[in-house]
């Protein structure tokens, strides 16, 4: 623990909850958060610390303690690791019909809208403020091929304090992709995302970094050798992020396989996509091979569990990808995926691995059934959520702990519309903790701080 | 349509959405509902029909017209046709411990408490009125084994204005059932099941049937054959409805095949528990004879999708059980299922079977990996919550049009907390439907109907 706390500190007395590792729940019961004025965790102090009375008060007096009343509790915020800003105005319509109308006459035609300012801040700003709703204090963003849009999307998180990884989608091959919205060239592409990058660097109010640039080619399918050399090389040279998709269907997997002459990972990994800081989406089918790539190489896999029962023909096994060392993130995958709030995520994850694991077909033998050692718990969820998405962004966000910045939620129980129904006298606090992961709204997420700064309070009755 | 129209009638100027078939969705626009003053819709009277402004003109001078805001929307109430009452403390927790724990360690001391009346308040009071609020007009609901509990669970659903079936849990197998929570004897679940239905049929201000006993043994393998047999005979004589569960995973199917050398089904018919107003929980495991005698006997199923992932080693095939003539309903399972949303219900059901049409395990080939034409969407489920469920129990409820009761809710798309993003530009009203049924949470539910009752409307902050 860092002994030294600064002067202009502010501190939060309340039960955190978090999940430093896959498998361990962490409670810190009625525990001072000291957070520096720049938004970094500098101590958690423990109730039996002989610091606590003390720094109670000093912070008490000096007007910088806010305590959280009973049945609200701290958890690190959500990190969203895939989400397609553009989609957002189609989340959850258009899920019945067929994945190539979904598409083409859907999805494409809604992101080539763009290039329009207006119509990006007419989306971006609700996003951003509806992500921070649900207690997503960090999003990975898929924008659209528009230096004008996703520049809105990169202010929109700025104005409103999201920490934002924004990429400028990059997708020229003529074949896969509609006339109207494909990059004119692999050059084109590779300067757009150039200048994106700067753009970033350079936006007002951005020196702390609070929004990143993410280098991001579409997937394999829709761009050319050119193209996805081209971003290796600048993924190589400039160190940013990097996402994609990776092996999401049978048809994706395959595709790559017949034009690259080997897997997904293989491919990005020869182009010099996969870096420390590369997340690929969905990745269900990776041989064993690719997951060992992948592990070698520090990228990480954004699993988006409500996505997968959609469109990806199958559950991803986070649970053997985690046991093989592959970096893993949670995504909501909007709009593939429904919903806006990672704790459906976690739901969801919960659920598709024991799918995963016990099979679905009742007309099968049990034996023949499932894949056995697949299940997750609520614990797991929370992790992947949280402080598996931070790992896997490189990033000291994801757990509640001193050197960790400060982007947290304030779960509320007792809020009007809680589903969360906590019994004081046979409910242990790993009991609440269950119960939030399985029942919380965005009607339990009363606060969302990023980087110390509070960026969302919930309007009571 | 009924053409007389009761003096003392009211009305709601809406846009409905109902699902009176498994694929038809029904938008009425801009429709005048017109309830009786005993709550039952007189007439659905659209928009262009002659009737309706003099109709509107009439209700709204006589101070009994209500017009739903832009945003808002009428779904029929919904109908959740498996909860088990006594464990909702336990709702959203301990899903991570073994089955044999889960029941012997949590659930049975659990239930084993409800003959303690102040407890069952304690816990039935906002069971019920959490419900409400979640939409659930109507729940077909497991109780205990003690006279006690089970009427203050009665007397709740009727003072709150709920629609009510609740079952007196009847359980005397020594093997199966814990010292601390069985019946006695056999004659005795018989004779306490006979008397609850006496109770319920003479509850103060049950004239009309609000509430309605149920005759429940808990499963076969928990009932001896005279307990079954004297249960059977009581449901064929009064005609009451009746619940239990049946062949929801491979161990319970394979037990009552080795005890009663037939299938959960077939044994429930031989002892006279498959009636038109039977409720069978899961059936995860039914064979094609099972649903046949099922479809013939006018049984149905509480299909249970979120508990399906937990306790029932499958999915249950929704889709090919309607195909075949199945009466159906859809089901929390409270608290085998965490959650007390019906949305949460059909968007499981939803998932559900997505992973059962496309398999789950990467690993497998895609021939060998799902079961094809298993796929429903969010019509198929609103259905399942609605107009099917209302079926399955024999009840004119669950759609809205003349001549069924008027349980409905009213969904705010606009709510504070709301999830539901609607561009008005781009969404069509089935859109919109579509994006209620993806992401509406207790926080979208503005008013709960029962009968013609307001019985929950949503704080506004």
């Amino acid at each position: 623990m860092n002994s030294t706390l600064s002067p202009s500190s502010w501190a939060m007395q309340c039960t955190a909850f978090d999940a430093p590792q896959a498998d361990a729940l962490r409670v810190q019961s009625d525990v001072l958060v000291v957070v520096s004025a720049r938004g970094r965790i500098e101590a958690v102090i423990a109730r039996d610390d002989p610091r606590w009375a003390a720094q109670r008060e000093r912070h008490a007096v000096a007007g910088q303690l806010r305590e959280l009343p009973a049945g609200s509790y701290l958890l690190p915020g959500m990190i969203d690791v895939h989400v397609h800003a553009p989609q957002w105005p189609q989340m959850g319509k258009a899920l019945d019909v067929p994945l190539a109308d979904w598409l083409q006459q859907n999805t494409f035609p809604l992101e080539a809208r763009y290039g329009d300012a207006a119509f990006a801040e007419s989306v971006y700003r609700p996003l951003v403020r509806q992500l921070l709703a649900n207690g997503t204090t960090t999003a990975m963003y898929f924008g659209t091929l528009h230096d004008s849009g996703n520049r809105v999307l990169a202010e929109e998180c700025l104005r409103q304090g999201q920490r934002g990884l924004v990429g400028r989608v990059a997708m020229d091959e003529p074949s896969q992709c509609p006339p109207f919205y494909r990059d004119a060239s692999a050059q084109a592409a590779i300067d757009g995302t150039e200048a994106f990058i700067e753009t970033v660097a350079r936006l007002p109010g951005n020196a702390g970094g609070l929004v990143l640039p993410v280098i991001t080619p579409r997937f394999i399918p829709s761009c050319t050798d050119e193209l996805l050399a081209g971003l290796g090389a600048l993924a190589q040279r400039t160190g940013v992020h990097v996402q994609t998709h990776c092996s999401e269907s049978d048809w994706a997997h395959q595709h790559v396989l017949e034009r690259c002459g080997m897997t997904d990972a293989h491919a990005l990994h020869r182009f010099g996509l996969l870096t420390r800081r590369t997340v690929v989406a969905h990745a269900n089918f990776l041989t064993p091979a690719d997951v060992a790539l992948m592990a070698d190489t520090g990228a990480s896999v954004a699993h988006c569990p409500l996505s997968n029962f959609y469109f990806a023909n199958s559950v991803f096994p986070a649970r053997a990808g985690h046991a093989q060392r592959l970096g893993l993130g949670l995504g909501s995958d909007i709009s593939g995926g429904y919903s806006p709030s990672m704790f459906d995520a976690c739901r969801h994850a919960i659920t598709a691995s024991y799918a995963l694991d016990e099979g679905v077909d009742p007309d099968l033998p049990p034996a023949q059934r499932g894949r056995h050692n697949a299940r997750i718990d609520h614990v797991f969820a929370l992790w992947l959520a949280t402080a598996a998405g931070g790992a896997a962004l490189d990033l000291p966000i994801g757990r509640i702990e001193a050197g960790q910045q400060f982007d947290a939620i304030v779960v509320d129980c007792e809020a009007p519309d809680s589903n969360i129904c906590i019994w004081p006298g046979s409910d242990s606090p790993a009991d609440v903790l269950q119960k939030i992961i399985y029942n919380a709204t965005r009607a339990n997420v009363a606060q969302t701080w990023v980087q110390g700064a509070l960026v969302h309070a919930r309007a009571t009755p």
